[in-house]
């Protein structure tokens, strides 16, 4: 029987209390459990929960629930609270810590690990991964992220064709997506477009510096052709001349944010339009009603993965998602060292997706769902005065 | 066999092409249809199309595919056009005008009666609604406005608990709904509170002016009890001293928004936490991941019922849906006169609605559907501190 300590960090997910209810359903049984509140705040603080009979009920009643049951957030972790997580777990005498999160919990795992080691403490670590930005590297992709694209390529799609139907007042709108500094997020907005009408007519990522010519020349092609254009814009976009756009800063992490509404006010500089911007916003990371089945499977699946691995003894590694070379879509699990996914630092949507907008969709369609397609061809309205002359 | 021009206008919902789908169905086979393109601008000026069989058959497979396929928006229709208008249909020899939308759209076709009528062009007009505002009077409810409320009674509880899990980030967030002067829409987001900790825990609404003061003691309230605090505005409120928060003016139609982000920057001047606006935006009109099934439904039946009126020679009137008084929820679709629609003008929430929530939430529930519901309740993590000093 070992003790094992479990924590949720950084940004929710959708699906993050899946991956929790995965874990804990395998283990509760034959381990003792810690929870660990509000990310590594609750480490650093001793915001320990003893997982009684009620709470793992309650816990598991969550599996479908979004947020983070155990409470995730922020917070600075710098050597002196790391040194003080790792006597509060020996204090409590925790054999094994879990923690579900992105790039930044490795990163705190990884240093947590090197501190129990320095102090000679055998304590056992693990990450199960889960972000929404899909910037991990060393995974095919993590649970979080299908759900999200999921969101961005259904909205984007439903979107598109209300500002069509609206053309005739409103002609241009622009959507800020999440995904930090990598495009996988605003890139899944292109997935479900195939009627050159359809929108989205540009995207601009974080891996390409926008150019405001390009841009606007764009909108000017799409407003010509269909009548109106749809731009799809991450929040991580850096202008060819400038930089990224915070919304905010808080203990010292920039809240991205922003560059829709810079873009919006561009065109209406420019152009004699009715011009809207909008987040996609928190719904992106947390709406049930948009939750990947594939996502979901898989982020359960990740947390009995990582409970399996600790009654084995596996330590200082990240379960990660492997993609079988065969047609149809496979997952492997497999472990990733905490140290590579480190040096490795955030994962960007690498060139051949950059250029390639369908290598892109063909690789991103499994974790999305088969059953989210693309609309039957809208009416060519644009066309109407022509053909009612003529059939006068 | 009978000539019928059918339109729709405003702005879409996510149902609205249901009730065009519900309508045409049942009529295209005895009937000979003229399709009117983007609303009342396609009477004026006669963009016109004959429903040909591949038209048709394009049409129906947009049943459930958001936004308007006909192309419906906004115009300004002064007396000149609606001569035009007038006109165009007595050229094209149209007997019957039908229009899918709202207010204005019931108005319009008011007006185009009067006009006809003035003529001496025996043209019958019947109306069929739709809004996600949910402010036609004289009808229970209104296609779209179920689904609206459902993707605002699902988000805003979503959102609430990503909030929650980020609370030692980021402590108050403001959700702004459309709904224009009427708050219907707005408190849908108190549908799926149980818990006291759940949000949201203030809803700010049309009806009632907005005290800052009042505003500010419930979000420290909600801070001191919670430890975040979750606040839902309807883009139509009213400061106590000022007036409604315009985004843009377009064709002297006031574009409301921006209210939530005024809060924003009211709580930032007076509080020191993290706060952060999101209009939950055009998704609530066209998020197909939200449609309710009894809002489809209605939406398609409110289709079929003016297919059947339009027969029968009915004319003048809407087709309105009335609840019947059993415990049961049952619905009759019932003629309404438009003049006396408009004469009533737009339906604010009731009086009673107004005080008591779970009354509204009642009334309202049937609309979203009991598929969704209350989550399981959240685990108290605020007394984490003192409960893990005991279990020492």
């Amino acid at each position: 029987m070992k003790h094992i300590a479990i924590g949720q960090a950084g940004g929710p997910t959708a699906v993050i209390n899946a991956t929790l209810s995965g874990f804990v359903r395998a283990l509760y049984k034959d381990h003792s459990l810690t929870f660990v509140c509000n990310g590594y705040e609750g480490l650093a603080n001793k915001k320990f929960f003893h997982a009684d009979k009620e709470i793992i009920e309650n816990l598991l009643a969550h599996e479908k629930v979004p947020g983070a049951f155990l409470g995730a957030g922020r917070y600075v972790f710098d050597d002196k609270q790391i040194y003080h997580s790792v006597h509060n777990l020996r204090e409590r005498g925790v054999d094994t810590l879990v923690f579900i999160g992105g790039n930044g919990t490795m990163e705190a795992l990884q240093r947590i690990k090197e501190e129990a080691y320095r102090q000679s403490y055998p304590l056992q670590v693990l990450g199960l991964p889960k972000t929404v930005d899909n910037d991990l590297g060393g995974t095919d992709h993590a649970p979080g992220f299908g759900s999200a694209a999921r969101y961005v390529a259904q909205a984007t799609r439903d979107i598109g064709r209300d500002l069509q139907a609206m053309c005739n007042f409103e002609q241009v709108r622009i959507l800020e997506t999440m995904g930090r500094n990598s495009g996988w997020l605003a890139a899944a907005s292109g997935l479900l477009k195939e009627d050159k009408q359809d929108g989205p007519h540009f995207i601009a990522l974080p891996e390409k510096r926008l150019n405001p010519e390009w841009l606007l020349q764009s909108i000017e092609v799409a407003l010509q052709d269909h009548g109106f254009a749809l731009i799809v814009v991450s929040e991580g976009v850096v202008w060819e001349q400038g930089s990224q756009v915070e919304k905010d800063k808080v203990q010292g992490r920039s809240v991205l944010g922003g560059v829709s509404k810079e873009i919006e006010g561009m065109i209406k500089k420019n152009m004699d339009v009715m011009v809207r911007s909008e987040l996609l916003g928190m719904n992106q990371r947390s709406f049930s009603g948009a939750v990947s089945a594939v996502d979901f499977e898989e982020a359960v699946k990740v947390g009995e993965t990582g409970a399996l691995w600790v009654t084995q003894g596996e330590t200082d590694i990240m379960v990660s998602l492997q993609r079988s070379q065969h047609a149809a879509y496979e997952i492997t699990y497999e472990p990733l060292l905490l140290k590579t996914i480190v040096q490795n630092g955030e994962r960007s949507l690498p060139q051949p997706f950059l250029d390639d907008q369908s290598a892109y969709n063909e690789w991103l369609r499994p974790l999305v769902g088969f059953d989210l397609q693309t609309y039957p061809p809208p009416l060519k309205r644009g066309e109407t005065t022509h053909v009612q002359s003529e059939s006068k």
